[in-house]
């Protein structure tokens, strides 16, 4: 499984991704999940991924060769809109699934993939899409600022509780670990270390690309304190009349 | 969809069950699927279900009609053990879906129900088991005092905060009610009225049945209590340091 949250405030984006990949309990690796393509002044562009790990695999080395050729459609760095390079994802994913579908469901496997692209292109705002396994694609807007991907529910519930278009960059980053901390608790197949990549908007370069690694001090003493606050608001929270001991 | 989740702890066992169906989201009805079957000072089970309404029904009403009979493999009140009783229940969706699967396939439906099982009978302790759709079960031990059906992922992660033998059953009250929150404000195919049903270790009686409707005084105050209590929580721990405006 994996878990990746993209998230789009008037400060600019976030993007963060576990690590982990599984196929069955028994076959367990780290694979990033998070690529940075970037052109410094000019654009930034961060695609990540879920869901086959050849699949994916495959459409990101076809993105980073693209980028030897000078077609607006095959590379990334001279794709005119956010909205064109998602649309480069799209297309190298339906390539692939229509040449291996067949394959790998012959094994009982799923060719099932699936990306969230965003970033910014000198002239533009920053954008936010994500694609479904399909090709096809939405944008993000600002009543609905986050995408996710893979083990999704577990995390989603703080993210809805937290996120509008004002939230800083900071609070959706301290957001974003504690949506990943519930859904690591929760599912064994995700699981640290976390890719963050923070850009603030109109900057056209990475802000902050941190790697949070078991051990992170500051991600244990989040979700601790994160913890013991609930543990205190729901102490704090009267029980119901009707379940009185004497009830 | 459907959540229900059943907890047993030392004082004794909880059920609680939304009280939503729907075949799409143009057929939404409202449906109970907690079932009290009571003997009191004798016994007390409680059956609570999820899946293909068809196949849950008739489940329920041959459940009914078995306490007509005296044979203690098909009345409920004269079954010898809980693991019988829930055995009952198992063999009851086992003889349905072998008559029913071939002709709900057909029409690309799907026959999976589930159901969790409690309850007491004299001379035993409070029991709780989860059937499965197979129609073989597994029952709750203390390190995993309880059970969810239908819409479990939102409303999982406050049942692992809270929940523990010693938990009261007051506060699994609320904790169930909060975690009935999430789930709703997450899927539109789970809605009140909540049925709640308090079982007390050894007293072989309904302690409590109570149903939140729309307008509960104290499930819309225990509710915005725990939203504004996360805000504060959220708002009382640091941002990242990484993610300082300066980063």
């Amino acid at each position: 499984m994996t878990y990746c949250v993209g998230v789009k405030v008037n400060e600019g984006l976030l993007f963060a991704s576990d690590s982990r990949t599984n196929a069955g309990v028994d076959s367990v690796a780290t694979y990033h999940k998070l690529f940075v393509f970037p052109q410094p002044g000019e654009r930034l562009i961060v695609v990540m991924t879920a869901g086959n790990l050849a699949v994916t695999q495959e459409v990101i080395t076809r993105l980073q060769q693209g980028l030897q050729t000078d077609d607006p459609f095959s590379n990334l760095l001279l794709a005119r809109t956010m909205f064109d390079a998602t649309m480069m994802v799209g297309g190298l994913l339906r390539r692939v699934i229509d040449r291996d579908r067949a394959y790998v469901q012959s094994f009982g496997a799923d060719v099932s993939s699936s990306f969230i692209v965003g970033g910014q292109i000198a002239g533009d705002e920053p954008r936010l899409f994500l694609v479904y396994p399909a090709g096809n694609f939405i944008e993000s807007e600002p009543a609905t600022p986050y995408f996710q991907l893979g083990e999704t529910k577990y995390g989603k519930p703080i993210l809805e509780r937290i996120l509008n278009p004002q939230t800083t960059l900071a609070q959706v980053a301290k957001c974003a670990l504690l949506s990943f901390d519930g859904t690591i608790k929760a599912n064994l197949s995700v699981d640290l270390p976390i890719d963050v990549l923070i850009y603030k908007a109109n900057s056209l370069s990475v802000g902050r690309h941190q790697e949070i690694s078991n051990g992170d001090r500051y991600f244990a003493d989040v979700c601790s304190a994160w913890s013991d606050g609930l543990l205190h608001v729901f102490d704090s929270i009267p029980n119901p009349p009707w379940a009185a001991d004497d009830a």
